[in-house]
């Protein structure tokens, strides 16, 4: 897909993730109200995402000297937790597509489609509670405190990215956008994984804020070219409307780039078209906006800011895993960070 | 309000709602992002609920020789859980008043409010972690696992529920009923609360199943006479618009009912106007199906299987109570049985 350059970050992530989707069937036993509620559980799972969470759980864990049946569960509660947030993520963005298919609202209606997250979330809890067989009470404690803040974090990062949209608010800056990120983002994507992997890898005994910078600058500009890819990507490939955050108001870096470049009568009219209720948007609207981001350079600029980022993870990436032995499981997080960037869907 | 009757129930629901809500306090202090989410925690709690749930916690703790402060994480837990359900829950029933006042979803839009239960859901779990200082780690991880089965159970309640609305089911039983409504209310309302408190309260020693029996007969009425207080009740007492579930096409114990004796002719008219969008059903019809109520007596019969309900769930009651020695609280709990049904909102 992306030459050789990424081989072993695409095998990994492949490898960790299918082990994690493994974890989950026990889950996913179809049981009753089946066409309300079981059935519908694993179908967010089973469209293929990139497995970038449960990967970095299990390589960090095993990086330090762990098994990786012992990161197993955490890793794939963390896995069912990212699907229930895509799933009130896309209703509350009102996103039409996810990996490729209609998103789960527009299938079931928003009533079931809200209440199958809320159970998906509740039932990403049973492999943590579970960990006390295997990891004793102590690391289970600890790894349930690591998955509450990371699952308040993000409820923060959404809070505030929604709040953004629905004020219509255009005085942001980087900063603000780093800020949101790193909530929304950044804790449940990087930060958390890797934490919780070297937590149980190290048997408790690592600091584990180490993990924070690195993780959080490989996590934004991962959302970065997340976002890059929802404006430039072919839709085949990424499984989205392509524009799709401009049709939803999206406070991307390139939409802040944007709103700080362009002169006054362009930014009055952005704020207008975003001022709209997203059915009002209309598609030559969407594609102006596009020629002004590419106008301004905005789409550059936010790809140079990802490349920065990128090189500040792999700078705090050395002190990180500096304890760390050689392992394909410590180079797989090392090649990983500019794989966040140049990936392609 | 109801004469001296239920003068115990009435004070000690007061008097427990009040500690759960003191409980909450620290998880509820200001802090950014405050306006899309930190502020807006406390909004259903502070609108003044009955406290069902802590009180049915709290007071099965002390009557099985517990103290009420070990109850509290448990039972502030619980209720903030319950306020995050109804968020949710208006959301999806399209409610427009709560407690008195607009819905949740209507105030802060849609996007807002489903992340804002989504944070107190995960909130309410920090209490249930902090056990672990006071309770130890065997009683707060069954605890847990309380929790995430009585979580669980609403999730599957609500599908039930939902999928009955959205596919327009006409043919429902009082046992279809029965089994939902155990879901979607019993064991998160009565059966967990008594659980949970039980489980505390002895130590863990007491075996928890007796008090399935006796709490399912309690949730059941309640639900029941929620509903029924929907129709008949003054939209002042109450706080939502009336017959509003009519609105909603709830499928209430009244409304299977009327759908199981009407006759052909008002059975494919009732199913033709439940098949309508909430939005383009109008008061005529309202009234008219609400008529019909009257006409097939149905909420004298909600009314008189809730009381049925009642009497089981007092023989119940003398079994899983057995063993502890009188006391107001045991006491409490026993009047609660009857207020569930006679109580006015």
């Amino acid at each position: 897909m992306q030459g050789n350059k990424f081989k072993l970050v695409e095998e990994t992530l492949e490898y960790y993730k299918k082990l994690a989707l493994e974890t989950l069937q026990p889950y996913f036993q179809p049981k009753e109200p089946r066409k309300y509620l079981y059935d519908l559980l694993p179908v967010y799972p089973n469209r293929g995402g990139k497995g970038l969470r449960p990967a970095l759980c299990i390589a960090t864990c095993r990086a330090f000297g762990g098994s990786t049946h012992s990161a197993l569960k955490s890793a794939a509660a963390i896995e069912l937790l990212h699907n229930a947030f895509l799933i009130h993520d896309d209703l509350q963005d009102g996103s039409d597509f996810r990996r490729g298919l209609p998103t789960m609202h527009t299938v079931v209606g928003m009533p079931i489609a809200v209440n199958l997250a809320d159970a998906m979330s509740a039932i990403s809890i049973y492999p943590l509670i579970e960990n006390r067989d295997t990891l004793g009470g102590f690391l289970t404690h600890d790894i349930l405190t690591e998955i509450l803040h990371m699952v308040t974090q993000t409820a923060e990062g959404q809070a505030i990215e929604l709040g953004w949209m629905r004020d219509n608010v255009t005085d942001l800056t980087d900063a603000d956008y780093f800020r949101m990120t790193l909530k929304k983002t950044a804790w449940y994507t990087c930060i958390h994984p890797c934490r919780i992997g070297a937590l149980i890898g190290s048997g408790g005994s690592l600091s584990l804020d180490r993990f924070n910078q690195f993780a959080y600058f490989m996590g934004v500009a991962f959302q970065i070219q997340d976002d890059v890819l929802n404006l430039v990507a072919e839709y085949s490939k990424y499984g989205k409307e392509i524009g799709g955050d401009i049709w939803e108001g999206k406070r991307t870096m390139m939409l802040i780039h944007l709103l700080n470049n362009c002169n006054p009568l362009e930014k009055s009219k952005i704020t207008a078209f975003l001022a709209l209720p997203r059915e009002k948007r209309e598609a030559d609207d969407v594609h102006w906006v596009y020629g002004l981001m590419e106008k301004y350079d905005c789409i550059d600029y936010a790809r140079a800011v990802a490349r920065e980022l990128a090189n500040e993870s792999l700078k705090e990436f050395t002190i990180a895993y500096a304890s760390a032995p050689d392992s394909d499981d410590k180079r797989f997080i090392q090649q990983i960070v500019y794989y966040m960037i140049e990936r392609e869907l």
